[in-house]
This record gives structure tokens, sequence and C-alpha cells, in this order.
């Protein structure tokens, strides 16, 4: 990180170069790394909070001049209780994740004495941009450290002092480290953005951590792939049969535990024969919560007789706006689903609202029928498509992956919540012994094309004998 | 495919629609229609090979008058000896490959109840923009079918009538089978790449195939993302202890057996310390075979004065511009890599080159060495990295994948040669019983986040215990 004054291009042809020396870094030595910038960064917590405090002061006066928003000030605080060891903690989660990079997925025995391998590699360089959020320096920088890529790190005005503060204390304590310091490039002037986006022949991938703006804006000025999501408009679909109680206790989760989240849900589509049974319960509780139901006539009809007097006066009115809005807040808008001769073809209808309206993020099913369940879970082109748990759930943590690099809305790549593995490709590896192309084909040898264990899988029963014996091992032991 | 004459919009916008229908058909429906597909094609042969005389006719015709090159002519070329049956062998070994969707490939238990799965699903809707070859057309169809995801193909304008003539063949088959016909949609108007470019809401991904002039333009002219390789400068690396013969038959395989390929080498690096050894024989038998060898100062002097005079006249300076050059013609670099104090050091200074100049698409080395290939094998970062083989072996067939979409040096989703799981994503699909993301965390629910056997794992053993058994039984059998 000693060039943060070079230019967009020696920025990124720095941390091209440094790339694959840190590619070929064992583990242990990025884990090595990644300890020190921790430890780092813990003793340096008065120096860097007090350059947060210069960052709020000055976000805090423009949110009282109304040109910065106050949600925006919030993200930007770094001094609230426990985020600092927040950020700290992920620091050391990522060290203790599984290495991705070397994994051999693929093994192929061409011919004799010729072996294909496709191995885990690094991407290369990453060029992330984000906004104000100060600590997503930090888990980027592990991340990024973790999976052996170069990282050019460009932070949001907003954050500058901030960003100053803990990439200084993270380049001093890569210094003393085997990865190289030019493999973390930190970028503080604004009109950078623009010549970096250029630079395809040294960046390989670029991820915009913001608003949807910024994702579009990212997309449109370069040819580098992008990685991430420009909207969060969930959805949820009830259908009758589903109890009362998992209803309302699944929807009050996914609208209000964290509205401004891009995993909450947005629209409720509601079967026609649901809208007398569970739909009340479950308005009358988000009503309490505060949450504004914009409702279409049917289902605002049904409401207005079945909830109490207080409750259905605060009933409002949808439009058809309101279906494409991604509101990130205590706001729903609740559209009938017509009843149809069948099942099936009431399910299909929601589908077909849901492929048309989402932003294929994350919608889920509210069903008993496992076979209505399967058949929205195929039918629904989105990210994650649930049964019976909240959107709330689509979130790199909670399944399993320790971090997130983000939430992909991409249909290549990585798709969903996105963990280490996102910042991974792979190379073709083939080995042999002098074969040569025209050594095959018509005329020649003959392809073997035999498929060898990877990993694990050398410890698969591979004739029907041992699977035998395995199984009867099993129910013999259990 | 009955929107030929649609607008860009039209086209695409049915392309998306019916997706969603062929992505939850069965492998058998597919399987089916593409059965179907290759019946008319086999029917129709002689009315596709009339209407690709009439483009063979006018291209020969503009060929003479210097419009378009005799080597474009030569791939319009259907009628020439078993292409056609070439094509229709294509179609049935992508109906012979395993089914590349609804494979899960992750499975965890985040909590009792709740379970995580992640199934491979086709990626959408692609736009596949070809140039002249005609028969890429049922290629990429069948592609498509198979992996489930909806097409639109536009040919280049030069096999117009090939396009039409095929595509009218395709699209009748369609009209009889499971295969909803808007799946395949055929653009043969100019005009319509530019916008539909544009229709990032319902196209997924684009797949030029053709020169690194469409796959550049392409790039810049949308916000969709894009796969494919824009060049293809392949680099061998050459060390002293490689044998004579085997150098000279895999130099001679990757430059000669067909140089307009992506794949054939450009520039080869040869120590110095085998330039009086191992080169002379090499560089011999490359200009008996009509290859130009364009050398640096250093081998043109070695070689100078270690071949034949009728051999040594024929020697070529090497500039600066040739070791960047994709020559796809009897043309070979040759560069010195300086003696070093350890054969570590000059094995660095030969990836360092290839990092900087090659197009990361395919580099080999031959060396005795397997430690000093392993090094190359890891520092080079390339879409393949090869051991004493040709770099012709980079090939989707050759990889055993049966057919290939192409060959990508994208740094993400598909890298190298690209089967059809290229032309796959995957969604989550979260499975639970009512659980809410506030029943987890701080005072609350742990997750379990216990992996769970996919496919084949269930046969794995599990524990010392049983892998002791298999071992101990394998060793009994064997």
């Amino acid at each position: 990180m000693s060039l943060t004054n070079a230019t967009p291009y020696e920025a990124a042809r720095a941390a091209r170069l440094s790339s694959r020396r840190l590619a070929v870094l064992p583990a242990q030595a990025r884990n090595e790394a990644l300890k020190a910038v921790h430890a780092a960064l813990s003793d340096a917590k008065d120096e860097i909070l007090a350059a947060n405090e210069r960052d709020l002061a000055a976000a805090t006066k423009a949110a009282e001049g109304g040109q910065l928003s106050q949600s925006l000030v919030k993200r930007l605080d770094l001094t609230k209780k426990g985020k600092y060891e927040d950020m700290l903690q992920g620091i050391l989660d990522v060290i203790n994740l599984e290495d991705p990079i070397g994994k051999v997925d693929v093994r192929t025995l061409l011919d004799d004495g010729l072996i294909l391998e496709r191995k885990s590699s690094p991407i290369g360089v990453l060029l992330i941009i984000f906004e104000a959020r100060p600590e997503v320096i930090a888990n980027i920088a592990s991340l990024a450290i973790k999976s052996a890529n170069a990282a050019i790190l460009k932070g949001g005005k907003e954050s500058t002092e901030s960003f100053k503060a803990i990439s200084t204390v993270i380049s001093k304590a890569l210094a003393s480290t085997a990865v190289p310091n030019d493999c973390l490039q930190l970028v503080t002037t604004r009109d950078t953005i623009e010549p970096l986006l250029q630079l395809d022949q040294y960046i390989d991938l670029v991820i915009p951590r913001g608003g949807n703006e910024l994702v579009r804006k990212v997309k449109q000025s370069t040819t580098i792939p992008v990685l991430g999501h420009a909207d969060g408009l969930c959805t949820i679909y009830l259908r009758a049969d589903c109890p009362v109680d998992m209803a309302t206790k699944l929807l009050v989760d996914a609208k209000t535990s964290y509205p401004a989240a891009c995993n909450s849900v947005e629209t409720l589509l509601v079967d026609e024969d649901a809208l007398e049974t569970v739909l009340p319960a479950v308005a009358g509780d988000l009503l309490s919560k505060g949450v504004s139901l914009r409702c279409d006539a049917q289902s605002k009809a049904a409401l207005s007789s079945a909830l109490d007097k207080h409750h259905a006066v605060l009933l409002q009115d949808a439009t058809e706006a309101d279906f494409k809005t991604e509101f990130l807040d205590l706001v729903l808008a609740i559209k009938t689903v017509p009843k149809t001769a069948n099942a099936e073809t009431s399910a299909d209808l929601a589908i077909a609202h849901i492929n048309e309206y989402s932003s294929h993020h994350t919608d889920a099913i509210l069903t008993s029928s496992k076979e209505i369940a399967e058949r929205f879970q195929e039918g629904v082109d989105s990210a994650s498509v649930f049964w019976n748990t909240s959107t709330r759930m689509a979130d790199g943590q909670r399944f399993g992956f320790g971090t997130e690099v983000g939430i992909s809305t991409n249909k290549i790549h990585a798709r969903g919540p996105v963990g280490l593995e996102g910042l991974t490709i792979y190379r073709w590896r083939l080995s042999g012994n002098g074969q040569a192309s025209t050594d095959y084909g018509a005329g020649g040898k003959k392809w073997k094309h035999e498929k060898l264990p990877v990993g694990e899988e050398e410890r698969m029963a591979r004739t029907e004998e041992e699977w035998e014996m395995l199984k009867k091992f099993r129910v013999e032991k259990a």
C-alpha cells in the first residue's frame, strides 16, 4: 500500500505484478499476515476511532444541512458499541476458514501418463468500491488476502479519514509479513474510479459495495466483469395451508427485523383463499409493528372487514408501481393471487409474477404442501428460493460461509450470498510425457477420459461390493 | 423461433418468458427435442447444402473482389466432405452427455429441519453472436437445449442463407416437441445486435464466437456479462533438460498442426543453455516444415552457427512487437531466457515474461524436472498451464467435455475450454419449518452448519474406522 499517491495505472500495475507473488504464497503465510493485521488494528483502536470521529463530525454537519442522509451517518459510525470488536472478530473468522486456493476438484486421465487437473486459484486483482461503512475495508482486505487476490480499495469520500487511518495501520502491519505490500492498493481521490475502470488488462473483477445507483454506474463504465446486486425486491408467497403462527412469525421477521436490508421482503403475494383465513392475523401483527400495508383491491376488501376498525383504517391502496418498488422501509405491498381450478395453476401465477417483478435475489413460499413448494423452488428463477423460512436467511454468515463478499444477483460465476469461493477461479493443469494433439483422433490413439478420484473421493466405495459392505457396517454400528 | 421478424425487444422477452418453461422440463424431454432436431437436419441435408451453395457463391465472388478473405470462404463451406456429418454427430454427442441441470453439489444442515442446497440451474437467456461458420448454429442450439437455456442466435451476414435454412428446419422440428419454440430466437438482420446488447433485463450472457475484434466490440457495447476469449497468444518454455525428440515433436504439433487455431504456440522461450543443445534440432524441423523463425539476437547467433547453411539463411530477426503478436500463421517468435545462478531464477524469468506478454490462454513448459514444472504451473496465470504436452491440447473435446462452447480467457465463471457446465449456474434452495432469522444469534439458537453428503458422497467412508476397513478390503481384493 505504498502507492497511495500513485496514478491509477501505476496502482493497478503494481497490484497485478505483486498479485502473482501473493498467488504462490502458502496458506500459512497468508494467515500469518491476517494475524498481523488483526493485532495492528487491535492496537490502533484509539487512533482509528479518533479519525472516525472526524468523519462523523463532518458527516453529522452535512446531514444537518440536508446534504447527507441520517442512515449514511449511522453506517459511517465505527464508535458504536461492539462494532470495532465485530470488525476484529471478522478477521479472526476469516483466518479460521478453510483455504479456498489450491483445491483440485476435477481430475481426468486423458491417456496413460496424461493427467488433467482443475485447481482453484485466485482471480487476480479485485477493484472494490464501497460507500460509507469503514469496517468493510478491514473485512474485504482480509477476504482478499485469504483468497490470495490483490485488491485495489476505493472508499467513499465521507469515510476518508477512517479509511486513511485503517489503511495506514494495515499497510504497516503487512510490511513485516510475506504478503507483498503492493497487493493492497488504497485509493482515496475521487477522480480515480473512471480511469481504474478502464484498466481491464490489470483488473479482473469489480465489486461495488453500495446502493444500486453505484452498481449501475459501475456496470455502464467498464468492460471488466462486475459482481454485485443492484436491487433486492424480495417476495413472499403465502398459501392458505400455511399455519397462521408460522406465517405471522416469518413475515414479521422478513419485514421488520432489518427493513433496510436487501433481503427484506417487499411484496406479499396471497392466495385468494387465504385472504380471510391466514392474512388477517398476519396483517394485524404487521400493522401493530408499524408496517404500512399497500393492498390491492381484493386484499384490502378482505382485510377491511376482517380487521379491527383501528387497524382497518391504516390500510392503503397499492398502485402498480408498489409491486416494482424496493421500499427498504416498513412498507409492504400485498397482491392477491386469484383462485384457479387447481392448486398448481395458482402457484404458477405467483411464480410468473415473481419471475417478472422480483429482482431475482430471494423469494419464499409459505405452504404445508411439499409438492407446491417444490414447484415454486424449481419455477422461480432467483438466486435464493426458500420454503417456510424468512427471506432474511439469505446471508453468507447464516449460510455457513463465515463471512460474505456480498450478495450477487448475477447469473454467472457466483449467485446469492458470495463467500470466499466467489473470489476464486481455476486453472487447468495438464501434465504429460510428450503426448501431442496429432497422436489422437482418426487413425491414431484413443482418448481414455477416465475420471480419477479427487480429495476425499478416494474414500468412496467404488464398487457395489464395497458399497454393500459399507452399508452393512453402518447398520451394525448403529 | 416463430419471431424471426420480431423486434429485438420482442425476441428477447419471448426468449425470457419461454426460458422458464424450458428450465423445468426434465432431461428426457430436452433430449427428445435434440433427437427431433437431429432427424430433421438429417432429412433436410440437400436443401441446407443448396442454401449454403448460394452463400458460398456470393462469398467466393466477394473474395475474388478482395472484400472477403479466402479463410472466411473456407469456414463458410458446409459442403466439404464430412462436415455436415460431423455437425449431425455433434448433436448426438450432446444428447449422450450427462444432464448438467439439477445437480446438488452443496448440502448443509443450518439447523434441525433447515436444509440448504445448492442446485445447478440454467443461466437463462444466452445471446450468441457468431461469424461465418454455419454449423455452429446447430452446435450451439444443441448445447442451449441440453442445458435448458433459451438462446438468441445472431449469424454473420455471409452465412445468411445457410442460417435461414438450418433455422427453419430446427424450428419446424421443435414444434412437435416439449421445448417451447420461442426458446430459440433467430435473428438475421444486422441492426439488431446493438439493441439486443442493451436488453440486460432479458439476456443473461453474451457469447461472441468470432475474432478478437468482435469480442472487443461486444464487450464495449453491453453491461451483460460476456464469455469468450479475445486472443490466443500461447507460449512454450523450453528447458535444456527436455529430450530433443520430445521438444521437436511437441513444437511441431503446437505450431504446425493448425496454425490458425487459438491454442497454437506463438512464442518460444528457450533457456540459454538449451540454445546449442536442444534448440537446433527443433528449429531445423520447424524450418523444414515451412515455419518462419523470428529470433532474438542470442538465439539467432546460436542457431546460425548450429544449423545447416540452407536453414540458417532462413532465420529472421525478432522485434519487440513479435512477442506481442498472435501470428495465427506459420511464424514463431523465439526469445532467450538468460542463464542465472540457479534453475528456479531462470524459470521465474520465463514465468514473468509469460504473465506479462501472453494472453493467459494456454502456456506450456517442456522439462524433465518435476519441481521446475510445478513452479511453472503454479506461477503462470493462464487458463491452461501444461507440462510436457502441446498447447493444442487445450480443447473441450480433448479435455473430455464431449463438445465445447468455446475457450474462455475470462477470470470469472468459466476459464479455459468451456463445456456444458459453463452454461449453468445454481440456485440456493433453503427449506425449513418456520425458522426466522431472529431465532438465531445473540441469546438465541446456534447455527449447526453441518455438511451433509451430496451425490455419491453417501458412499464415502465417514469415519477413520470405515476408511481403514475399506482400505483393508481393497488390499485383500487386489
